[in-house]
């Protein structure tokens, strides 16, 4: 049975202050009126049920997350004590999933990126999960075509084709994962045509995850398998907590997928973009006649290519604005240039070296 | 003796959202921590005392005036009714001060100016004094030596210079007034070195003002005559509202001024600033390391020449803006290029034509 794992225990800082530590991206409706995460699990109506649904987040995030899932059972929120990077999430959800369905395949999403439309999404899980099925031992994972040389994605380079239906989307072994590249080494990759960028969607059988971190991560799994343990117990939130923070932080590709054997690599037939700043909301939200994107209460005199974010009620009015980016929260106000876009973190940062907690 | 008429009705547009219908510029402390009323009262102490003060102020404003010059008696504040210029306003002044000084001489000063240091305008204030004293029908105004070839502002045209003391400010005949000019006359007059800007204070015997406005305007000062009958009368309300409606407005240098024969004018020792815009009051606070002015809760990334003013505790971020302006306030934010400071007028016009009256 397939089962999905939805990752949602990021904390981001460039949506800043629109998103804060108690309201990350994907808790935010950055790209239409749901919310990233809301979407994500949208999205898996018609493939997956809420029973076979876990979502996986940080403690502090569990009661934000819970009240933007009401359809999910209680039993179906995981809230880690600590991050620890992916790996350590998806070997517990692994374990978890076991318990109840041994044989279980899992689609393993993040929670904060948006996917167009979503029944592109639901086939290309279904083909992934065909190709689990033909080879149980096979690790899948999902690539965008790159449109432009991004230095902020990791790659995959595709080796040899496999065979696929008539209406699937082609999909290839692995040959090998790349870490994000230099500008001049991501135009290669583009122009190369073999490269796609990893959407960090993956799909594989629960036990054949389990078994590669039982080689690669022997010390993690066992901790994870002690967690396990305990979990319909009464020590599950102390085990829960001391064996977790005892893991070493590490991703699944590191962990994992850079060493295995048999990873295959479908082409992403669904439209994907990771959100990674206001522009990327921009480009999803779309512009109006001069080239600005607002969303909220808002009015321009001779503004363009300006993004004006607003909550509640306040007005945000823009005169002569050229490519700015203001975003307004009923405690924070953020003005930037918009090529400085990037340095949104550098604000994160500087706030919490000043102490001022109240608004991270 | 010598009696104080601060006018303080005005309503601007231009310190939108920071200033608004109920909250015009002079209520706002936005050279420092006291308002621009309330340093123009305070600049008052030591030449007139609060029983010799006069606040002539629109009736929707009286209250908040009230609270801020918590030092005047209720009778020093008269409210308008309806807005009417400034020859109303100082007839009414006159007729009413007459009434308990028969012999007054009164000083009229704008309430939205800044003056500083506060010594020299009371010397002024004193010299302009002592000029009426010696010619009882003469009318005093003072000037600003231009810095700059200004289109905004009225020039007085210096004419024969008067005989001064030893530690007076130089004093001349008034040749004649010369209404806003064109940037090529304004820079005609600055290289003339004989025309000053209109600071629109003025000292005057309110004898003498009040039979100008008799020759000049005689419909007017009947109507006034009529207010002031009934000022300690039950209809004092209804009668200062039904005729000062049906005044029709004039500014005293239309009415007066630009028509009299004995006209000096005092060049002002003192540093004058009508504060006509954000640029304005960031050259009254001064600027930081980086060029940014700023009053509020701040954070700034590598951003210059910015002000930024911020209501209450809320944080502005500014992050890589050259030249902008941005002012918080509660319900509403403004973010404009600082090019385009004088359009922020067409911000409320386009306010008042949408209906969003909350925000006005």
């Amino acid at each position: 049975m397939l089962h999905a794992i939805v990752m949602a225990g990021g904390s981001g800082t460039r949506f800043w202050p629109a998103s804060r530590a108690a309201l990350p991206k994907q808790l935010l409706p950055l790209a239409g009126d749901r919310t990233l995460l809301e979407d994500t699990v949208d999205r898996l109506e018609g493939l997956v049920p809420p029973d076979r649904t876990m979502v996986v987040t940080s403690a502090q995030l569990l009661d934000a997350v819970r009240c933007q899932l009401p359809g999910l059972p209680e039993s179906a929120l995981v809230g880690e004590p600590c991050k620890r990077d992916t790996a350590p999430c998806i070997g517990l959800a692994a374990l978890l999933v076991s318990r109840v369905d041994p044989d279980a395949t899992m689609a393993v999403m993040p929670s904060d990126h948006v996917i167009r439309p979503a029944q592109r999404f639901r086939d290309a899980i279904r083909q992934a999960e065909q190709l689990v099925a033909a080879t149980p031992g096979r690790l899948v994972t999902f690539g965008v075509r790159p449109t432009y040389p991004a230095e902020s994605f990791g790659y995959i380079q595709q080796g040899e084709p496999l065979p696929v239906g008539p209406d699937d989307s082609p999909a290839h072994a692995v040959a090998r994962f790349r870490e994000k590249p230099p500008a001049s080494v991501a135009a290669e990759y583009l122009a190369a045509g073999s490269y796609l960028w990893n959407a960090g969607i993956f799909v594989w059988r629960a036990a054949t995850i389990l078994a590669a971190l039982r080689t690669r991560q022997p010390e993690c799994l066992a901790r994870l398998e002690r967690i396990a343990a305990a979990w319909d117990g009464p020590d599950r939130d102390q085990v829960f907590a001391a064996e977790f923070a005892a893991i070493k932080g590490i991703s699944i590709d590191y962990a994992v997928l850079e060493h295995a054997d048999d990873v295959a690599v479908i082409e992403a037939p669904f439209g994907w973009d990771d959100l990674g700043g206001w522009s990327a909301v921009a480009r999803q939200l779309g512009a109006d006649a001069t080239g600005n994107t607002v969303v909220g209460r808002h009015l321009d005199i001779e503004s363009s290519g300006t993004i004006v974010h607003a909550t509640g009620d306040h007005l945000v009015v823009t005169l002569g604005l050229v490519d700015m980016l203001v975003v307004h929260t009923p405690d924070a106000t953020l003005v930037a240039s918009r090529d400085r876009e990037e340095a949104v973190r550098k604000v994160v940062a500087e706030l919490e070296n000043r102490g001022w907690m109240e608004f991270l």
